[in-house]
């Protein structure tokens, strides 16, 4: 195990009707801005839940943060905030409008050009608005951790950032507030889960047992729950455990004392800047071919995966480790996210335009180990195709 | 699963050398009381770096904190904080230690009679001075979380409370600190840490798929690590991967969203309160036959407990369960925690009282389902001869 630090102050409060706890956790003068996605929360009544609760306090709505929340449209969020002194910011939907607020939190309050914190990583940040969360759509971790991912749509950039500032004061996970989603949001919820879960986990052997055994825990949960996630869409046990999972996933805590990777997702963060796919469709697209091509550092946790997570007991290590990518792949197959990159129509004339774009964006060494070149991963996206 | 609150705003830092953070960690005003166990901080030199890391801070030291810390002795405490005004708390030990701190931390701000925060099980606590611990005992998970259990002599009863305002604001986990530790403290500290999991995880099933995969997971690495620790006391991985189980088995994480027992720890304090038996004893003693004689409430999770952490693949459900609950009592025996009331000289007529002092205590109708009267306590106890 190595060295870490771990910190979690979000409050979580878990189960059916807990929107009416924000009356107790939004300090009673607070000017509140509430940010929402699309129209959902509207139509299906969260925000007037929401409202109800906040009861008189001062407080508006913003409305529009699209998926993989864009730079430009936070920004007017920014203003929006400075104009009317707002001083508390509630993100009412999914993991888009949670980093967008995050992004916003920081942004309000930030003495520079707002899009140096993006440029930074977010480590100049010295202060941030205090916000909370209501949790509609299980997938990202955004609800229970400090880190956001912002798109900047004119510079066909989606870039990470963070800071111990911007955790959520609460976050609100009601499942019964999944019932009415898309089975494509809730598919993808699946594989992001389960792909945050292996970049903290798929690495080398480093003594980790509780850490491995967790993130193991939640890798068989998900392929235990996800298909009955999408075929029972009103089972409240089967949403409210990928709701906690989808979050245990990324809270910090199986990261904690292990080495990780990450090289999955600031590809695939290339493939939505420039092609627009979801986030988690382009994490299927990747891990698999990630993963076999860096298969000789990978291979003890490789095994690890193939008996632990699949059961896979027969065979040589590789035997094992090539049927434990497959089997992961024909999960991500089953609840409905296509793992090739012509799938979504792209070929091979695609990829050398994502790899300039990762270069340009300085991800020239990614991976546990920082082996992880743009030449290994024209590699793996040619075999992706 | 069960609607919960989840909150644990405390910070780890867990590493060799991490008490210099402690510069960072407390304020550079503060007066500073640290509270000490025996002699062993002193003699190896924990205090000294604990000093250094608090540099020009005004602080001095309360030591003689007994296992199983007394209101009696802790009251002392509370008397020095009035005394020169400390406002800040440093607990260096194991659990005794920074149990009796969190008692400290509430009573010194107590408006009315302190032993009323333990008649009341802490519910009245408004305010509690805020401190952090240095913790060289992996056992209780005190370090990180709101709970504490303090012993009045004079009554001879071993009560609990707690309170949300009573989380350190950090822990330092430095598992060199237990190199030093005798080896039947390291025993002990696996069996309290291995019944911490089991209070929280062999009820019934409640369809929390990840709550009882986290748990499993702590309780195999506690069988896998248990006998290592004690055979080689310098192993940093392996006392590092005890130090993070026993903190993870009772911060919360676990416990958030199942049903939960804590009977086998309520009967096991009237045995540490009249006879003054290690915690980790009484509860080594009292679980096996509190599992054996609730079986029918409990069997399907003593199944799960075979057939996952002990892989007891054959047999009919009951023939699982008892050879779990076998295998359960070998394991504390094999790391030298012995499991039986005779091995403590303590016979047939020591029951009785224990049971008056439980119903004295109101503790009447514990478990999972208020089911656990003091009649099956004395059957249990009999039977645990």
């Amino acid at each position: 195990m190595q060295d870490f630090s771990f910190y979690n102050p979000t409050r979580i409060e878990f189960g059916p009707g807990k929107i009416a706890k924000i009356d107790k956790l939004v300090p009673k003068d607070a000017k509140v801005l509430i940010l929402l996605g699309g129209e959902s929360a509207k139509k299906n009544g969260t925000l007037d839940e929401v409202l109800a609760a906040l009861g008189e306090r001062d407080s508006q709505v913003f409305s529009g943060i699209e998926p993989n929340p864009s730079y430009e449209t936070m920004m007017q969020a920014v203003a929006v905030v400075k104009q009317h002194k707002i001083d508390f910011l509630l993100a009412v939907g999914g993991g888009s409008v949670i980093d967008g607020t995050k992004f916003v939190a920081a942004a309000a309050l930030y003495p520079d050009d707002a899009w140096q914190i993006l440029v930074t990583g977010g480590k100049h940040i010295k202060q941030a608005l205090p916000f909370g969360t209501v949790l509609t759509l299980p997938a990202t971790g955004s609800e229970m951790n400090s880190g956001s991912v912002i798109t900047n749509k004119s510079l066909q950039a989606k870039l990470p950032f963070g800071s111990s500032l911007l955790y959520p004061q609460f976050s609100i996970l009601d499942p019964v507030k999944t019932y009415s989603l898309p089975q494509k949001q809730i598919a993808n919820g699946v594989v992001d889960a389960f792909v945050h879960v292996m970049e903290q986990y798929l690495t080398y052997a480093d003594d980790a047992p509780v850490q491995d055994r967790f993130a193991e825990g939640l890798l068989q949960t998900l392929i235990e729950i996800g298909p009955k996630a999408l075929a029972e869409p009103e089972n409240y046990q089967v949403r409210a455990s990928l709701m906690w999972t989808a979050t245990l996933a990324l809270n910090g805590l199986i990261g904690a004392g292990v080495p990780q990777d990450w090289s999955t997702h600031m590809l695939g963060h290339e493939l939505t800047a420039i092609h627009g796919l979801d986030h988690a469709q382009t994490l299927a697209i990747v891990l698999p071919e990630m993963l076999r091509q860096r298969k000789a550092s990978k291979m003890t946790k490789l095994v690890q995966f193939a008996e632990r997570v699949w059961h896979i007991e027969h065979g040589t290590d590789d035997e094992k480790a090539e049927a434990a990518i497959e089997k992961m792949r024909a999960f991500f197959e089953s609840v409905g996210v296509a793992t090739r990159l012509s799938d979504y129509q792209l070929g091979a004339e695609h990829i050398e335009p994502l790899i300039e774009s990762l270069i340009k964006h300085n991800m020239v060494a990614l991976g546990e180990h920082g082996d992880v070149t743009p030449d290994l991963c024209r590699s793996i996206l040619q075999a992706s195709l």
